[in-house]
């Protein structure tokens, strides 16, 4: 490697995830660009992981869908490699608005693919999910896992999203390509000053559990109580964003090596059901967290966690951080921005 | 039903198959409206169907990628339903460029289906393929069969589309989508004046024994003798291209009903082997085909045919014509115009 730092590409580099990866790369040694329409992130994020990292971070307001703008993007930088994260992410509203999901998650990355086969740029990171699994044949999952099933357009345009990748591989083999299943990311980071800002209602549990105990909702919602689980509620992976951030990094490492088309869990192995999430985060926080419980929502399965040995065998990643640094580290980025980066 | 004649939208429509349901859907009482970029047809095509049914068709030269100039068709005309055959069709080629199949038929879906979105036009009828089977698990092949294990990027691409416009419709009930799953389309108009016109390399069987009979290639290539079949070649359900033309009229009246998303097989029901249809095609045209055995090509099937029950169940549709009228059809066309519609 030479001593020039890599630049490398991130699409929708500024939503709650990219802005984490963002201060990991640094850490790891290369430069980020990020090109964002801020669709569901805002220019705050940017500044304060700025902060954090001590440098100014190049930013480009573009849409994945702008062929021509994406093309500048390359051409006035050399990329070494993309993690694409551009896309929309909300289940619910993805059987609303369907044909918007297809657009942005499935065209924009075969846009952004083509932007760089002509610029000869083979080299990306992908982030996908778990929920490519559908509901899980055995636990834990490892990627081997038969994948499809899914039971709603956004898991269906990551399913896509990972077909295509895989045929562009098999098309050509100067890709190098890591598809990474995310599980279930929740935290922030240390500082407190980045942090998952959910616009309007939040989808995932992590961010409604902090918005009630900061005092924005008045209860948590629970949907389902009756999962075939110790306590009925549904058990997920949850991984410290952190940590997912770190899985990046090692891949875009992973990536200097040529690997190939490559897929690998995200998660750190341990399930923990809504309840046991609830719980952990009081003891992290002191605060208490009523909640009611509500019907189960279509298209939840009862449990799903990963097996990760892959990505610790051929990427050296491993999640560290536990359960505890997850709720306390997410009380601190929600209690000190109550309102999200618009505070 | 008002005494005004419908316009259908054909996307695709100066291909193979548009051309002929052109036809066939002026004798139903339908006005086509052609939308085309004339990637894989020609305007010798327009003009020989305007021969064949005695009245000018709309054309517009333009891109299903296209938004705006999509949008100006439904600007100018009143649109009761659109035809959407526009697509990319070789499966070989598909593996080679996976990200042009992806971006042209996907991408080109999406954007067609938020343009009729904004017109309020939400009648559809949609050109699917046998090949989203995958590897038949009974026979003949049912609507019910399960659809996926695609082994191209063809297939898949209609796989997608399928599952697009599934999503759409549960999103929105008032769609009316009728999925077509094509079999193995052959033959042309009894007129000899419209007919299949591949560019380069035949992709497909029939095609390629024409141009063996007509002089063009010197020998059929047989891809594989030592099928499951009972020659060992590959057995297909052909159906004359006017069947499958009036399935698609059939599929508009069914429209007229609003009845929500349906799928429909159109087949014969009837296999016959690739030597069984050179022999047909001698028979009809007392031509000799030469040919040899080649090792099988990747990802094709031993045998496949249709249950095309449904389709006459609901939409009053049955093929019939016979093998040797696909012969002698295909044949007067190849020989009437041996090098297409350029000669």
């Amino acid at each position: 490697m030479s001593d020039k730092k890599k630049n490398i590409l991130i699409t929708g580099g500024a939503g709650y995830i990219g802005i984490h990866c963002i201060t990991s790369l640094v850490k790891s040694g290369y430069t980020p660009i990020i090109a964002d329409n801020l669709y569901n992130a805002t220019t705050g994020a940017i500044k304060a992981a700025e902060a954090i990292i001590g440098e100014s971070i190049k930013f480009y307001n573009i849409d994945v869908l702008d062929k021509d703008a994406l093309s500048t993007v390359f051409k006035e930088n050399e990329i070494f490699a993309v993690i694409h994260m551009a896309a929309l992410k909300a289940v619910g509203e993805s059987c609303t608005i369907p044909l918007k999901y297809y657009h942005v998650n499935v065209s924009g990355t075969v846009i952004l693919m083509e932007v760089m086969k002509e610029f000869n740029v083979k080299n990306m990171v992908m982030s996908s999910s778990a929920t490519v699994y559908g509901t899980p044949q055995y636990l834990p999952i490892d990627e081997k896992h038969p994948i499809g099933g899914c039971t709603n357009p956004y898991g269906k345009t990551k399913l896509f999203m990972e077909e295509i990748m895989q045929d562009v591989y098999a098309s050509d083999k100067d890709w190098n390509i890591i598809i990474l299943r995310y599980f279930n990311p929740i935290g922030s980071h240390e500082s407190g000053t980045i942090g998952e800002d959910p616009k309007g209602m939040p989808n995932n549990l992590a961010p409604f559990i902090s918005q009630v105990a900061v005092g924005i909702r008045s209860e948590l919602s629970v949907f389902g109580d009756d999962y075939d689980t110790p306590d009925g509620t549904g058990v997920r992976d949850y991984i410290h964003v952190l940590d997912l951030a770190d899985g990046h990094s090692a891949a875009v490492q992973k990536l200097e090596q040529s690997p190939g088309l490559k897929v690998y869990n995200l998660g750190t192995g341990q399930g923990y059901s809504v309840l046991e999430l609830v719980k952990a985060f009081e003891k992290a926080t002191g605060k208490s967290i009523p909640y009611k419980i509500c019907p189960r929502r279509a298209g939840d399965i009862a449990a799903g966690y990963a097996d990760p040995k892959l990505a610790e065998q051929e990427m050296n990643w491993k999640a560290k951080r536990g359960i505890d640094e997850m709720c306390s580290d997410m009380w601190r980025w929600q209690s000190m921005n109550p309102k999200g980066y618009t505070s």
